[in-house]
Formats: C-alpha cells, structure tokens, sequence
C-alpha cells in the first residue's frame, strides 16, 4: 500500500461515517515546516493545521489572550459537527461553546473538546450572546435571522455558510488567504460555495504572479455537497446494488441514482443554461478576487460517486506568459496549498489522499497546449472543510487577528 | 422511478458483469425513426442500432447478399466479447465466424448466434483465411501482425482496435459517421482511442456547422477503459470498503485505489506533463477531423469510480457565430448521437442511461460564457461500444458498403 495511516484513515471515513474524519493522525512530516513567530498567523495556520495542533498553547493566536463566546446554529448537521471538529483542533480560543438547534435536536448532549454542550432552542437572543455564531444552515434560516443576530453594538459577529448574503453588496464573501482584509469592520460575513473555494485556493497565487484573464472549470463533485443525508445516500445505495438488493439505486437527495453514475447538474438552472452551482464558481470568484463583474469564468459542476472531497480540472488563462518553475514555488509557498504534483512517484491530488486534510491539493500543472499563457491543473479539497467549516473558522481566526472580532465586554 | 427496464437492465450490468449488457432489451420507440431504404446504410444503423436489429432481414445492409467470413482475436476480453454482441445484434452479415485466441484459452466454446464457435490458436496463416479480423488484443500484438494478416491481396481487412497504428501515416483512423471514405482501398484500418471516438460524436456536427477553432475538455472515464479486470477491481473494491473488510481497496489494475476516489491519470506521462491518454484525445481529433497538425485541442483525463461509460465535459470554441437552435437541430439530426437535453425534466447524459447503448448522448448545451463563439455541452457514451467494438462493426460495414470490405474469391 502507497498511503500512510491518515490517508487508510480517511478512506475508512469515506466509507463509513464522517466523524471518525475528526479523529485524523497527525503526520510528524507536517510539523517540520511550522514557524511559531509571524505576524500572519492565522494564514500559517491555514497553511499547516495539523501542526499547529501539535504546537503548545505558547505558540498559538495572539488571540489566546481573549478567549470567545462561540455559538454554533446547526451543529449536528455535516458542516456543523466539522465546525466543532475544527475549533477543537486549532485550538480556537472558546472560552464557552453554544451550540443551538431545533425543537427536534434541543435538549440532546454533544461532547466537545470544550466540555459537554446541550443543545439550546435556537433564539435570536441567544445568539446573540455569543461573540460569534456560525451558521450551518440552509439559506432561507440566515435569511431569516443572520442581519438580526449581528445588528447593533452588542450582537455577535455572524459567519454564514449558506449562499444567503454571499451577492449582496457590503457584505464581504471570504476566502481568508485571499481577501481577509474584507472582514474589517464587518458584522456579517458569507462563506463561499465549496466549489470556489477549493479552487481559488489554488488560482489566487497563480493569478498574483501571472494575472488571470479567464478561467475554464469541469468539476468533480462528492456526495457531502447535499450533507450527510448526501453521503448516506450514496454508501447505502452503493451497498443495495452491489448486494443485489436492488437493480438501480434509490434517490431521494440527488436527481439519480448516484452509485457508479455521474450527474452534470448541481443546484438549480439558470437561463442561460448554466446550473446555479456552475453560476456561483463564475460570480463568487468575481467578488473573492476582486475582479471586474463581467470577468469570464466557466464552469460544468457534476456530481460523482466520492464522499467529501470535490476534484476540479482547470484551465486559467493569464495575461503573462507563465512559467512553469514559478507557478509551482508559488504553489508551494501559498498558504493553505499542497502542491502534490510528482508523477514520477504517481502523485497527484485525490480525494483519497485531500478528504480530511486542511490543505488543498494541486497538482498535475503543466502548460495549457490549447491557449498562450495558460496553465492547466488539477485540485481536490476536502469539500467540508476548505469548502465549509475550516474557511469559516479560518474567516473568524482572520477577525480575531484585525480586531474585528473581539470578546464582549460584560454589560 | 425515472428509469426503463433498459436503463435498469444496464445498471444490473454495470453492478455485477458486463455480459448481461449484451442481452439489453431493444425500447419500441427507437423503432419509429427507422427508415429501410438509404444509400447511407451503415450510417442510419449508427444511429439508431437498436431499431435496426428488430427489423426484418429484408431491410438489412446491401451486403447481406455477401456473407463474410469473420475473425475476432481477443474475443474473451471486454472489447471482443462486444464485438461478437454488436455483429449479433446488427445482423451483421456472417458466413462463419472464427474466434482465436492464446493457448489459455484456445479448444473452449464460445457460444454465439452465429453457432457454437470453438477458440483457435491465433496463427497469421489461419486468420488470413478471413475476409476481415477484429484485433481486440494489446498494442504490442497488434504490431507485431495486423500487417502480415492483411498483405498480398489475399489477406484479410483488418480493423485494430489498439493504439498501434493510429498515428502512422497512410493508415486511416476512423469514426465512420465522421471519415469512412478514409477506409476506401484499405486494409488495415485502427479504431480510435474510446474518449476521442465518443467526444468527436458530438463535436463532429457542430464543427460542420460553425468550423472548431479550439477545445477543452474534462473526462469522467470508466473502469472499463482498463478492460473487464478493471471493472471487477472497482466492484470487488467498492464491495471490500463497504463490507468494512478493507480500510481502503486494494489497487493492482488501477495506480491507485479506485473505489469512492479520483484518479487524474490514465495512461503515461509525456514529457509535456500530459499524459498520453490526454494526448491522444488531441492527436485523434487532429487525424480523425482532419484538422491542422497543430490544431489546438487540450484535456485533461481522469478516472472515476463507473463502470462502463466515459463521461466528458467539452468547450469548444468556433470560427463562427454559434447558434444554439441551430447546434441542437444538428445533434439531432447527428447519425450516432441521441441528444439527451430536457432540463425541465431533469434529462441530460448520465452513465445510467447511456450504459449499453449505441449513441452517444449530448446535452447541457449552451452558449459558454467565457468565450466568445463557443459552446459547452457533456457527452456520455458506452466505453466498449462506441468507444470500441460499435466503431469497429460499424467501420467494417461501411468497409462493404464502400467496396473494401469483400468476400474473398475461393482459391
């Protein structure tokens, strides 16, 4: 076998739960590469998590000094419980974890790291008692309640992962290692889609070197996209028709059958014949950027039988010529970025090796033999974690270090 | 349940053994679009393969009149034992069919519509005796006697189902809806790479219309695509991972474990970071359409968890003004194609409804919104049918119909 403990790990997660994914080894190769003084922590943070973990509490956030009230609104749900997962491991300074849920879940127990929490009915005053409140819920939820929780001096800073507020002007849509500074001052701020996070990842340091003109998507999405009910669907359906139980699969989350099949539709279409997910890669990489509102991105978004990892195969054009020797440094400095990329050992990214990792893998660059100035690679990431509940936290670790996140003074 | 008994049929295929894809049920509706009478005989059964094999033996090709004495090698791998399915089912007209094989598995019986065949010991001498041979066998077999069977004028048609002889000059590489005049006065003909073979079904007619300038595409190939051993790995894996028997599937077939993974490697790296799967897609497309040697066509080639149907994602960018109308009359109208694109109804190209079928289907057409001038659609085609043993049948039927494909006179 080609894959380290960690990687079996994530494969037995993939097949069976999501939660054993939290309890991932940590590789004492990553902890090499940590330098314990710098002034952009948090980006270093992203870059190498599993060493940071590994690091005494002396050499974490400045923001060890000012430990938060942390709410979480939709805990027990794929991205929420990554949520926890996550505060756990960086070490995310809670001084008190509220976690806050329907009538359904309420008054149920979720051991944390940071002691046993019972679900609390969710308020709107109770959110906003917390410093900051994670929303892991669906759009029409934050809509509803995101701007209410946040409003005023006293209300709690308000990290949404739903498409809810990620158009809307003034409120900033964040991939911390690319546009942190848009959190400053904010109350509310929008995760991105999985998709276009996972991607920029990648993109952003190329686009600093050589200047993106266009982009050019296919995507290769997993199963976690539509939650654990997703995940469930896929596995119990693979299950039915590998046992013989059933001819073709159930479906109820995805539009098919989704074992041993492949769906090129995600979200809703558009009149223009795009899907909404495919929409969200061309609008979100605009705003995240910085880049003009009609800069050309294309996207084919297809659902495929993996668990959490979403791959995507990409052809950027630039306005420089590139170079393939920079491309590849600059990959390999960028925070949050593996560059997995030695075909001579046979690796490149997968989902079996990214799902459960923090950092983006990208790999298989070369030249694009179509397009002057293009490059031409392939990136997987783990699509709840950079594609959710990491990029949240990192968004809140990111406040923390610009004062925009702050404990409350007691009134 | 959205599906026919056809589409179910095939997904029991795809679960348990290829072999049952043979046995697929013919749907009475594709009988309504058959017309007898064509001068493009062979072009017509591409298109709409099952209507032709219900009709009468009245309505067949031209060349029923001149029974052929056939040869398949390899025909108990994935690739021939299609082959012997597709001439059954397009009656394809044989006077005794001869299967040879190696000495594993020369004196077993094959049992066949055109009787019980027993396997030969592959010999150039004996398979001369044919008027044409199918090479369902690997490359280096493929170089080293596809030319002795087919020299002198007593030797046998052959059509190569390998990548031996693709690229060499004066031998035709042929997608008969898109070149069959390239097999006039030939005798040894190659059969395309699977993903070029099905990509250029869609692409053919939209080039005709708007002159191809350039195109991207993304893969989502198969397991077939490594023959029947790379199926049973992927079901024996998937089955293995899920029964908690293994904590990630045992690779020997695949680079890496297939199963609920991405694998973006399919064949060896180049020195242009390409692999050659990649490569081929743009050196077939160049040959095949007859385009410039550099003739811009990039990909990118990955491996997914299906059975038997490659998927693609395509830009394509245009000499001219593309108009939609007009590109989906043309698939439409495409002898080959089945143009699956009702988003309304939730219908577009899937493994599940292309598995075991003769077109290739296309949809999710639109304008791209990233160029100007061009489109992006997903193509999804039968690996082993169109991507193989269909293409070879139907190279050989327009071989009779074009007059390079006789029965030999008795010596």
């Amino acid at each position: 076998m080609r894959f380290s403990t960690a990687a079996a790990a994530a494969i037995v997660a993939i097949a069976s739960s999501v939660s054993s994914v939290n309890g991932f080894t940590v590789s004492s190769s990553s902890l090499s590469s940590f330098t314990s003084s710098s002034a952009n922590n948090f980006v270093r943070r992203a870059a190498n998590p599993r060493a940071y973990t590994q690091t005494s509490s002396s050499s974490s956030l400045n923001m060890s000094a000012t430990p938060l009230n942390v709410g979480i609104v939709g805990a027990t749900g794929a991205v929420g419980k990554e949520i926890v997962g996550v505060l756990e491991k960086r070490s995310f300074p809670v001084a008190n974890l509220r976690i806050f849920g329907s009538e359904r879940s309420a008054g149920k127990n979720v051991e944390t790291k940071f002691g046993s929490v019972t679900v609390e009915l969710f308020s709107e005053d109770a959110a906003r008692e917390c410093d900051v409140v994670f929303l892991a819920v669906d759009g029409d939820f934050s809509l509803a309640h995101a701007e209410n929780i946040c409003a005023g001096n006293d209300g709690a800073v308000v990290i949404d992962n739903s498409s809810a507020f990620r158009y809307k002007e003034g409120i900033p849509l964040v991939v911390p290692e690319i546009n942190a500074e848009a959190t400053k001052g904010k109350k509310l701020i929008a995760n991105p889609n999985c998709t276009t996070a996972i991607g920029l990842m990648a993109v952003w340091p190329l686009h600093k070197l050589f200047g993106l003109k266009k982009m050019v998507m296919s995507t290769y999405q997993a199963a976690s996209g539509a939650g654990q009910p997703g995940m469930d669907e896929l596995m119990e359906g693979t299950r039915s028709v590998l046992s013989g139980e059933r001819a073709v699969a159930e479906n109820k989350i995805f539009a098919h059958p989704l074992p041993f099949n492949v769906i090129p539709h995600i979200d809703k279409f558009q009149d223009n014949g795009y899907t909404k997910e495919e929409m969200k890669v061309t609008w979100e990489t605009r705003k995240i950027c910085g880049l003009p509102d009609d800069f050309p991105v294309s996207c084919t978004a297809v659902r495929i039988p993996t668990s959490r990892a979403h791959s995507e195969s990409i052809v950027a054009l630039f306005d420089k010529p590139v170079d393939i020797a920079a491309a590849r440094k600059a990959l390999e400095e960028a925070p949050g970025v593996k560059l997995v990329d030695d075909i001579d050992n046979l690796k490149y990214p997968m989902p079996l090796t990214a799902t459960g990792q923090y950092d983006v893998e990208v790999g298989r660059l070369r030249k694009n033999i179509a397009f002057d100035n293009a490059l031409e690679f392939f990136v997987v990431g783990d699509q709840l974690l950079r594609g959710a509940a990491l990029n949240a936290v990192v968004v809140a670790e990111a406040m923390v270090e610009n004062g925009a996140l702050q404990a409350k003074v007691a009134v």
